[in-house]
This record gives structure tokens, sequence and C-alpha cells, in this order.
């Protein structure tokens, strides 16, 4: 991937976007911000995918028909609050883009709106209405304010960005997202905002988007929870100034490797900082039949909460990986399998053709003691393959999520 | 349901049967009983379901083959090692029927063979070749004491025991259970050995125990991994006098009520005793459209790890109740939607239409900190209702299962 440069920068590396955060008081803790917003100097392509989840949160109404014409030009976002399941919730979500509008003139139906946080509790409007003019005065360069201003029970920071050419312009891609509980996307992820100043009609990003996040954010499972506001967006703003790309070919594929590139590394860092995670787990599925068997192998076990368990206390224990294989829907041959744990610390074969093999626990135990850690299956049964991404269950999992709302 | 009542007994309950449970050391400890034997004086109907998932424990072969006939007389079965993905697992599955034989004389092909306990490790059939003299002499009217050696991580006994009345004659039926990780039946669950004095033809037996399970033992979930080890197994050996069920009719209406309390009471007891549990969570859900719309509603809730959560935090976070419904694959109108908690301290509506209603989060939290707990969902779309059984997410499901193995 030679001709990937990576940079930083996240949603602003792109030329013509600016971004910012504040804490504006939907949160009652005064060091958390909770406002975020993302502005691109033009009019731009646009394109979404969103939760499937049938209880949806009234901004995600509102962005989609927002976006039904491919254009946007902002995005707003508050945490603290998911504006979902509240009488008032789509009103409130179309008074955020109308604050938008007051600010910067930017057409209300040009701005995607997103919200973050406990479901079912009535949102005010008045901290963002008071909040809006701080917000825009703050915007600039400052992607990681936006970033942090998006978090709900995420722990880190995410951001990513590429720089790549297309047609000898250099083009980019920046991306922030959100995690990390409820998470087990289906057609989308959490909240991920993402950025490029390439020149791309609003059908070939849809494509381009909808297409990725199937082998991206649709790959990572952090608790098998599917969230009602699941939303990620890019606007493409045609600053760098490159051939407009209206149809397949090989301008439109670098663009959807840059992009994959960055959507991949958002879906690891999601996956790592999962709620009370220590660790990021990979399973890396090949051998399958269908790409479909490969996915189905590879999220199940990701998901599995005793292999989840038993990654968190470093245990070798393989039979619950096979209990998750068989347990997928996928017409495996149980006689083929072969599972290997590996990490930065070296590889241990632990099951062939289904059965148990001898291994040192010793260097399990310390194969599987670091942060990120492989579970490489192969199926033996055809080329198709796939990557899932999720992390451990701890005892933080529980305390987060024992009392969330106080 | 004046027609039955309880007994104590559990296997023992019916006429015809004997029961033991003995260390033979394939457990380690030597408090902890690792091998259960149970007896009819005669021949009995016998019927099975099994886990679905690919991976199948060697047991679960031999007992399918076993029960083809529709005749067995013994049920063995140890703790200690699931005898799954090994690659002599038949053959040792095939010598602890071969061991029944040799201290009964019951043909081999008449046993039921289980296994429970870690999976993948070779499981030595020499601790129980030594050991089934022992657990033959221990037979008797000692239903706990099998009970108790099929135990892994239960903390709990499983046993219950009905009479009632079939053409004047005193019928009975028993059983027992474990639980209490990998639990998520998918047409049968853990182990569940039942027993009864009914006269009934084997095909009407496996006819009552496989309409059963659909709302018994497939309700339940505690951490939403399905076991491949899963095997409920009836035995009726017609000591009863009753005159031989082998049609539809009162009689088996009679039958199958029995059945289904026996099954029900120990279905909350895998539930309540879950790994790492503090509560018993009971989801009814009522107004589907389908019965499928109101069994697929309850399952998704009860295997949410949020919802879960939320419940050992006695935390009445209903917008996680909400999400589970949406993501449950079911059209279900969301504007529609009420919920209720509900204890033994009173009940707290929280969500109507929707949307949420104001409530009182003393009350809420009351309610939710009684050790069972019903989540109360009406869907407002028909008439189909189902019930669904789990427990809450705790630190020790965590901690018995990030290092189960050692």
């Amino acid at each position: 991937m030679k001709f990937l440069r990576e940079v930083g920068g996240g949603v602003c590396a792109p030329y013509g976007f600016k971004a910012g955060g504040i804490h504006c008081g939907i949160r009652k803790n005064k060091e958390k911000k909770d406002f975020a917003l993302i502005l691109s100097e033009v009019p731009a392509a646009a394109a979404g995918v969103y939760t499937q989840n049938l209880v949806k949160g009234a901004p995600v109404v509102v962005t989609k028909k927002n976006l039904a014409n491919g254009v946007a030009q902002a995005v707003i976002c508050n945490s603290g609050n998911a504006n979902t399941c509240n009488a008032n919730g789509i009103e409130i979500a179309e008074e955020m883009c109308s604050l938008v509008n007051k600010v910067s003139g930017i057409d209300p139906s040009d701005v995607i709106v997103a919200s973050t946080g406990v479901i079912g509790q009535p949102l005010d409007i008045q901290p963002m209405a008071d909040g809006i003019e701080s917000l825009y005065s703050a915007l600039g360069d400052n992607s990681d304010a936006a970033a942090e201003a998006i978090m709900t029970t995420d722990t880190k920071l995410k951001s990513a960005a590429v720089e790549f050419d297309i047609d000898g312009k250099a083009c980019r891609i920046g991306g922030i997202a959100k995690g990390v509980g409820m998470v087990c996307p289906n057609m989308a992820t959490n909240l991920i905002f993402l950025t490029s100043d390439v020149s791309i009609s609003s059908e070939m990003l849809q494509a381009a988007l909808s297409d990725d996040v199937k082998t991206s954010f649709n790959m990572v499972s952090v608790d098998g929870d599917q969230s009602t506001n699941d939303t990620c967006c890019i606007l493409a703003n045609g600053l760098a100034g490159n051939e407009k790309i209206t149809q397949t070919g090989e301008a439109f594929t670098a663009f959807k490797k840059a992009l994959h590139f960055v959507t991949v590394k958002l879906s690891k860092m999601i996956a790592k900082d999962g709620e009370g995670a220590t660790k990021l787990i990979e399973c890396n599925v090949s051998g399958g039949k269908t790409s479909k068997m490969a996915k189905n192998v590879a999220r199940s076990v990701i998901k599995s909460s005793l292999v989840k368990a038993a990654m968190f206390g470093c245990d070798a224990n393989w039979g619950r990986v096979l209990c998750a294989i068989g347990y997928a829907g996928e017409a495996v041959d149980v006689n083929k399998i072969d599972v290997t744990f590996r990490s930065s610390k070296g590889k241990v074969a632990v099951c062939e053709n289904g059965y148990g093999v001898e291994f040192s626990e010793e260097l399990a135990k310390k194969v599987l003691s670091q942060d990120e850690i492989q579970i490489n299956i192969n199926l033996n049964l055809g080329g198709c393959k796939a990557t899932a991404w999720g992390c451990d269950l701890t005892y933080d999992y529980v305390k987060i999520n024992g009392d969330y709302r106080t």
C-alpha cells in the first residue's frame, strides 16, 4: 500500500474542511466536550449508511432525509444524549440543523445531524442554542476537538487520515469515530464522520461507502448490541481538483483503497477501545467456501462472550472458538478446521482438523497476554476470507454498563 | 394447575427409577462428584432433543444413535470434561455405555450417554472404569447425588418433580438439569435428564418433548453461546400402569402439562443460576402479531449484554430494551411498544408507545433490586405471547470465564 501516505489532521486533513468541539452543557461534567461541528467550505457530494435497528434515533431519520439529494456541507453532533425514543426527537434534530444555518448560512437540509448517549431521555435544545456561536468560533484545524466531543464511554480519541494520488493530484480522506458500547453494526456502525477533498459523484461516493462498510465497520462487534443511532457519513468536496469520478475505473479503485485504509484503521480503534476492553481481538478466517461463510464465522467468534472472556484471561480455550464456529449458521466441516492464536510474541497452533493438538500452555499465555491478538481460523473448504474485529470481555465492561445512566 | 402436585425425589420420583452420583476422579477436587447414573428397572420409551451446534460432543452422536429405536434404560454422565473435539471421543462415549452394561447387564445400545465440561481435552476412561462398580452400588433414591455429579460451574442443584393423574392413576415426572454457561439452546439445552413412570409410546414421547422445549429450554439464554453438548432426554418406563398413550387426547394433554411444569421450573433454575448471575430475568412479551415475533423479541431482550448489565446495576435503562427489540429481526411498530419492569416490590411503567414516560427512579431501583425480575413488553400488534428467561451480566461471569480451564 505504498501509494498511501498516512497523515495527521483527521477530518481536517482534506482541503476545505474545518472542525471544532466544545462543552455546551448537555453533559454535567464541564471537562467533557459534548458538541461538535464539521464544515466544508463548499457543498460536497455526500453519502451515508445507517443502523438497521428498527428503533432509530431521530437524527438518523433527519440525516437520511437531508442526504437524499446526495449533497451536504456540514456535520453537527452532540454526545450525552442519543435523542432516541423521544416524542419531540425529530423536531430537536431539525432545530440542530437550523442552528448550523443560523451561524453559517448553510441550508439546514445540507446538514448531517447525529446524537449519541443515553436513549429515551428528552434532549434540551437550549444548551446547543446557547453554545452554537462559540462552537462556530472554535472552528479550525481542530479535528481532535470534534473527535473528543463525540466520545461517550470511549477512552481514546479515534482519528485517521491518508493522502494518495489520483491522476497525479494529491487527494486526502480523513475520519473520526466513536465507539464503544452497543457496538454490533449492521450495514453501518456507531458514529463515523469521513471527509475527503476528492471530486466524486454522490452516486459513486455512496457505492464506495456502502461496499466498504461490509468489510470494515460491519465486521466489528464489542457487545453484540446493534445501536439505534449508527451513522457513517462521508463528505467529498472536490477541492483536490482531480477529474470527477463518475464511474468505476482506476481512480475509483484508488479512492476505495484509501477509504478502506481509513475505515479499517477506525474499525480497529473502535474494537480496541470497546467498553472495558484490555485488548483488540482480530479474527481472520480463511478457506471459506463462500465469502458469507467466512464473514459469518468471523463474526460469530468475535461475538462469543465465552471467547471474549477467555481472551481476557489469556486462556487458550480454543474449544470455545470451535463452539462459536459451530453455531455460526454455516455448513462448515468440523473435521477440517484449523485454529491458531497469534500475536507479536509468536503463534500457537491449538486445533487441527477439528481436534486439539499439543501445545505449550506457557507460550500460549505469552501470546495471549499482548494487547493485540489474532485468532486465525482455516476452514479448508475454499478460497474465501474475512476479518472481524472485537475485544475481550472484562470486569470493566460490566462496571461501565451496570450503571451507565448515573 | 390444581391437578399437579409438586413432589420431591427428582428423577427418582417416578416409580422404578434409581439414581446415584460419585467422585471417580475426572475432576481434581475430590469434594466434587463427577460421575452420575440413572437406571430404570425396566426398558423405557425414550426421546431426546439435542444441540444444533455443528460442533457436537461425541456423546451426543452416540446417544442419538442409541435412541433411534425409541428405547433406553439408563443414563450415564460425567462432568469435568465434555468429550468434544477429541479424536477418540466416540470410542470413549461407547466405552461409557459398555461400563453400564458390565455392571447392570443393560444393553449398551439402551444407554443414554452425556458429558459436560471443558471442550477439546482428551477424556480418560480409566477413572470411570475404576469407579463404575462404586457408582452402581451407590444407586438408590439418590437423585440429588446424580444432579450434583452433572454440575459444572452450577452453584445450585437443579431438580423438580410432579405427580398428576391419568385415568385415575397417579403418574409422575421428575427431572434434573445442569446449566450454567454456554447456554443459548437451539432445540434443546445443556443437560436435562427427565424420568417418568407414565406408559406412553416413544413416538408420542418424542412429540411431547420436541414441542415442549420450544417454550421451555429453548427460551433460556445465559450468554448467547450455544453449547456443543446440549442434550435433553426423557425415559418413560410405564410403571404407573395407565393405559398406554399412543395418540393425542386428554391423557396426552395431561402428560404435556405436567412435563411443561417440570421443564419450565428447570428452565428458570438454569437461568437464575447462570454463571455469575445475581438474579433471574423473565421477559414476557405480549401483543405479538405472530408467535415467532413474540419469541424472537423475548429472546433478543434476554440476550442483550447491555440489558443484562443494566439489570445487574438495578438501572431502569429501558432504552436498551427498546434497542434490543429493534434488532430482533421482527417487523415491530416502535410507536406501539409499552415496557414495564416488575418484581415482588411492585411495577414501574417506563415506556409507552415507544416513548419514555416519567417514573420514580427510587421505585424502579427498588423493583430491580429483587432477585427475580420481569421485563414485560406489549407490542400491541396482536394476540401472541412468549416468555424467555435469562440472568444479569456480572463481574463474576467474567471471573468464572476468564480462566475456566485452570
